[in-house]
This record gives structure tokens, C-alpha cells and sequence, in this order.
């Protein structure tokens, strides 16, 4: 049995990530979407508002599970005996940071494998940054979210902007 | 008459935005130069003082106006009956950059175009954050912003320099 | 008025192509498609076959033009009075080459501007050498050029098939 | 069980293409290695050869076939009721091509998923056309093909260079 | 005598570096390590740390010396009359800032050429954000950074988990 | 004394071409510029009128040589004692070709250092075949080749164009 993870901030979970999840389910027998930790970054959702929000849009996949990490995602993986990470690719940008990536990795953890695919085209360009820039200012975001997680993000946007 | 709305940080104008203006300008019959207020960044520069100086440049560009927008670009292009935003080019990542904003543009204003131009070559490789840093170390900035704001942009950083 | 060439090899015309020449048609108020004559390639139509289809295609736009030129497109531009030269851009690559014809242009012609357009996320990817690789080996290309050109391009590369 | 497909020219195998084929060796169940037959490019290897030798360099990966194929990759794959297309990505303009590819036979074949790996660092910039070229000049490619076919290289290129 | 200077951050120096100071050392007759005070950053190590640990890295190399500068780097290269600047270059998004980074240079010192090499390829991936983000989580770094500063990068990563 | 040589087509060379070849002139003691035969391309011009043409546009450098090979640059430059290889870099797509390069030509010869430098803005974009495809139209050329072979680019084309 082929076990994958599916790490990223998902923050929120968009339609294109959603994408990239649904086609890593029919490439491996287990999928596991990671919500990865990154001290950098000020996530607008907590960890566990995303883990929900994800869990929720992939009910429908009886092999994706999801969870979370604060940590290095090769020893994550080595824990999971996962053989490969798997990332969405968007852009050129995207390709050399996650270049970057899958050599550490596989130095870290020389039997982890990442593989890249890409979503299709009209999910492509999507980006939880513009989600939430849009949403920011109250612009329709219906078209970049799955319908069961619209809610929160209007909603924390929404209080946001109350503040 | 077709409108084109010109946008960006303009923190503060360059030779190369006022270039891609001056473009503008000659392709469509009026261009709004519209500075965008982003949460995000620490501008050096107000924002009145940023519409202020570009308004300085344009003055010999009959068809230009400059105004600011806190919000969505997709909505204020519809209050202006805007058939483009104009954007300058200058490398690989603006272009992914870019190309993602137009096509999300273009979800939230179907009528909506991207245009992108090319600077002059020597003007190609400018940036408002070059300007900046250049400034901030005493370096001589007279090659990168037009002369007629030269004082406003050497100003700001004597200034602070002296804080 | 503001007349822009739109120019390219166009062997065939596909849905990318005349998603831009469509979206050129709606910025300028008169748009001149031109097949260009590249010693280069071998092409896969004729000149006036290629010329024909695009004619064929773009009936439903009341300000587009169809031609054909042999030689400098700068020179061309000039004689009909040209504001701009419209590119669809798809890809880096793309953009590097597009990015040095147009400051070789606006050298050969000042007044000429070049004007990048983006098409629609899923007509992007699409190519002429795409279409005729796929409709070589018999594969269906209706979902990659317009249907009143499908039955030509059909055509063609079934005859070249016997021979 | 989950069939992939590995596609390429293979004129002739290199160290890179190798490193792939045992990576997707590792992800997939059963992985077919597919000479593509390319009408437009003057391979220095015929079909046959190009077969042979990928055979003698996976005979230590017992889930690996070699076959070789003229027409339309994505018909190929729904007849071997293959899950996925492995492509290894190098760099930048690689990645751009393939992409369109992968988007195109999504398209012709739905369900078949293009998946990408990368190279160890050190086989990253390996190609075909690199090895023939160094071996026309008679310079040593030991260290870009695999041992087991240095003398077939070798052997093609000395007798050319004596022609 | 040529002299180049070898400009950076180095938070802390890796081995990808110290590849690149190696190879330009070979290539000019003098070559000055500059580690330049970025205020926009929050560097891990104090300016002198990143000296002191370069320092240590070149002791095998006679013509490098190691120094630290506030200020515009075009100004600092005339004052050492240096030739050259030399970059190593990674990726894509690398070349074009370095490339709006030289031509400013050579503008504000026109007789400043930069000059770009490559690491080794094993190495040409790696960067000290990677090697912190990789120490902060507890992971081996001892294949990125030159082994006489490993201990220093690790107290600093175990003591600031500490904090 | 360093030796750097500075190979290309030149077909013909062009006025980007000769600002590398001044600037590599500054770097080292001596510079060998070398037109390669590249067995896959048809020159335009004879590799005897090449190396005469850039002779002619190199008599203000004392330090620079011009000769051609047939063969390997890896083993060129060990001949010569050369320490490194020069190259101008334009775009995106030059740099990852002439990074597969640099590292080839490493691995063949460990001693050899591939230097890239970045010509001046408004020369960056030019290109050989540029030249040419603007000469064949009948277009000026004045502001892309050195004047002193501009006689010898005209006349190739004329007599070309009578044929």
C-alpha cells in the first residue's frame, strides 16, 4: 500500500488545492493532507480551523485523511511510511521553491519521493493569498472556495473587518 | 471612448512607471492612474503624498487622471466603465504575479481586460523598492525617478536618516 | 481611431488565437489579423488557405480585418497606421521572445506599441504544432479549434495521412 | 494496482532518464517505459535500438516494461489502463512544455494523470542531445549513460564520425 | 591586480557559498567576502557572528579576506577598487534580482561588472533559510553548512528553542 | 595571467555580443573569442568571414584574440590554458541552456569556470538571428551591428536577396 502526504498552510483550503487532493487520491491507495505549522507566516485561520475546514470538503474521498505537523515533513513522513509528498505545481515560481524542497527532503529522508502534479487550468491560478485578499474586500470568492468552507470565510473576514 | 485604469503601489513613481503611463496614454483615449492602498506593505510615502507626485509627472499628459482606491480593482474599473487595466512588465515573476491577477480580475469583472506593456529597455529593470534603497544609503537616485519629484523622494529619506 | 495588428502564423487558427483576436476586437476600433510569412517554417497550410479560415472565424467581429504580409511587421504597421502590435502570451518562453521583438519593433517603428494579452485559463496552453500533432495521429481536435475551420484542418492532415 | 507510463525519445538513455524510471519504479506498481516516435526529429538510434538499450538498463527493476509507440500517448494509456504519465522535470522550459502536455491529455484521456519527479541534483542537466553532442566531438560520456550501453553510444558515434 | 568582492548575507555561510567564494577565488586575484547589513531582514546571527564564521571557512584561501559594510555596495567596491562582483546563481527567481541588481550597480559605478558562476550542482540548491528552517525543527544540517560552523549553527537553533 | 575565451556562433556578431566581449576584456588578462562550429545550424555567413568580422571589431582591445574550433570548448579551453569560459546571458531560457552547458563543461574539465556576465540594457535583447531576420526583410540593422561590418551584413543579404 502506497501512502502520500499532501502538505501546506491551507489557509484556507482552496478549490485548487482541493483539486491536486482529489487527483493524489486516485494516484496513491492513502492520501494524507498535512497542515503544515510555519512560524513565518500569520495565518488568518487557526490550525485547527483549517484542519476542519478541510476534513469537511473531503468527506467524499474514503481515502484522505488529514492532521497536522510542527516539524520537518521528512521525518513526518518517515513516521507515516509515506513514499511520496505531494505537491500542486502553478507556476514557475511555485517549481523552483518546491525544486528546492523535494532535494532537501530527499536528503533528509532519501526514500521519500515528491511528486508534482498540475490542476486543471481554470483552478490553476488560485492561491489562499488571493482568496484572502479578495474576501478582504467583501469581492465574491464563491468561485475559489468549495461551497462547504464559504461560510467561514466570509464569516472570519466578516469579523475581521468589524474589528 | 475607452478607458484604462493604470494601477500600483507608486511608492514612490519611477521613471519606469511614468514610461508605461506615457504608453498608456497614447493607446487608449483616458487613463485613470489609480494609487492602491495595500494592507500588507509599509509605504514610505503617504498616500496623498504618492497621488500628489504622480500628478506632478503627468501634468504634460492631457488624458491622464490619478486617484487612489481602497478596495477591489475589479469593482472600481466597473465604477469607471474601465475596459482595461494596463500593467508594466519587466520579468518572470511579475508575469506569474500578474497573470494571476488578470485572469482573477477577469473572473470578478468579465468585461474586464489585462493589457501588459514593456518598458524602454533602460527603464526595464526599475523598481519603486530599488528607488528606496538607493535613497537610503545616500546614493544618487537621479536616474531612476522623474526629475520633477526628485526633491519630495530625497526629502523623505534625509529625513529619516535623521530620526 | 486606434487601428492594432494582430499578427502570428496562424497554421491553424485555434480557440486560444481567436479568444485574443476577440478580446483585441473589444480594446481597439479596428483590428487587422495578419499571417506572416516565416522563410522558416514549413507550414502546414498555404498562405490564402490560412488566410481563409481565419476570414471564416471571425465574421461575428464587424472591426476585424484579415491580410497577409511578407516582410517587416514594423514596416507593415507603419503603412496602415498602426497604434499597436497584439500578443497573446502564454508561457516564459513566450514572453521572453515576444518581450525582444517588441523593443526590436519599437526600435524599427517608435509610435508602435506592443500589447500582451492573456487568454482564458483552459484556451492558455493551446498551439497551432498542438493541433496538428494531435490531429497527425488522429485524435479529435474539436475541443482546440473553432468548428468551422474543423472540417479543413480535418482534412488536411487525413490526405496528408494517404499520401 | 496502478500502472504508469514513462514516455520519451530516449535517443539514447541517459543517467537522468534512468534515475527516473527507478523513481516511478518505487511510486507505482507496474511502469511501462514508451519510446515515442517523433515524425519531426532525426533520432541518431532507430526504434529498436533505442528499445534494446533501455531494456538491458532495467533488467534490476522487475516491475518495468519497454515498449515504444507511434501515435497518441494518451490513446496508449487508456489500452494499458495506465493511472498516470511519469515525466521527469529539469528546468524551467521543460516545465512550461510539459505542462501543455499534460493539460492536452488530460483532455483527450480524463482519467490520466500527469505526474512529474526530479532528478538527483547531479543528473538534473543530463539530456540526450548533451550526450550525442559530447560524443560526436569524441569527448568521454561516462559519466551521463549508463555502462551497459557506453559501447552502443560510442560505437554509433565512431562509426558516423567515419562516414 | 584584480580585485572582486563576493557580496552577502550569509546567515549563516553554506556550503553552496562556499563553493561559489572557492570558485572566485580562482578566477581573481583578490577577493573580498562582504556580508551587507540588510535592515529589512532579521538575520539569525549578529553581523560579527557571520564574519567570525566565514573567516573560519577561508583560512585554506590566501587571496580572500572577509569584511562587513552598511551602505550602498557600489560605493564600497570603488573604495576597494574592485573590478567585480561576484553572485553565484541559483534558480530563475535568483537571476532576475541579481540581474536589476547589476545593472543599478553599473550605473551608479559604471566601471562595476557583475559577474554571475554556479555552484556545483549537489550545491546549487541550497540556501541559509533552508538551513535554518531545517536546524529550527532539529534536523541534520551537517550536509549544508562547512563543518567548522556546524556547532554554531546548532547552539544557535538549540538555544533559541530554549528561549 | 588569466585566460578566458568567449565562444559563440557570431552569425554575425552583433553589437550585444561585442559589449560581453569588452567587458570580459576588463576581467582578464587575455580573451580568446572563438567561433564554434555547430554542425547542426546553417551559418549565414563563413566561419572565415565570421572570424574576420569580429577581428574587425575587436582592433581597440589589445588583450583579445579571435580564432574558431571544430570540437569540443571543454578541451579548446585546456589547450589555452584558458581558466574560464565567458558568456552574455539574455533571458530566462539562455540562462538554463548555458547552466546545462556550464555544468557539462565542468564535469569534462574541472579546472574551467563558466563566467556569465549581462550585457548593457538597451543591447540585452539583441541577438544574431534578430539581425538577420530584420537584414532579409530589407529593414535598418544600423543600431544592432557594429558599424565596421555593417557594410558586410547589408551585402550578404543584398546578394542573398538576388539569388
Amino acid at each position: 500500500m502506497k501512502t502520500a502526504i499532501c502538505p501546506g498552510s491551507f489557509d484556507p483550503v482552496t478549490n485548487g488545492h482541493l483539486d491536486v487532493i482529489e487527483r493524489a487520491a486516485r494516484l496513491f491507495d492513502r492520501v494524507i493532507v498535512v497542515v503544515v505549522v510555519n512560524v513565518d507566516k500569520h495565518p488568518a485561520f487557526t490550525l485547527s480551523e483549517r484542519v476542519d475546514m478541510i476534513r469537511r470538503c473531503v468527506t467524499h474521498l474514503p481515502n484522505v485523511e488529514v492532521d497536522s505537523h510542527n516539524g520537518l515533513l521528512a521525518a513526518y513522513a518517515g513516521e507515516k511510511h509515506a513514499t511520496a509528498i505531494v505537491k500542486g505545481l502553478r507556476a514557475v515560481s511555485d517549481f523552483e521553491y518546491e525544486f528546492q524542497m523535494a532535494l532537501t527532503n530527499r536528503r533528509l529522508n532519501p526514500g521519500l519521493e515528491t511528486v508534482f502534479l498540475t490542476a486543471t487550468e481554470d483552478k490553476m491560478y488560485l492561491s489562499s493569498s488571493l482568496v484572502k485578499q479578495v474576501a478582504a474586500y467583501g469581492g465574491d470568492i464563491a468561485p475559489f472556495v468549495p461551497a462547504c468552507i464559504l461560510p467561514d470565510v466570509e464569516d472570519k473576514f466578516r469579523k475581521d473587518g468589524e474589528q
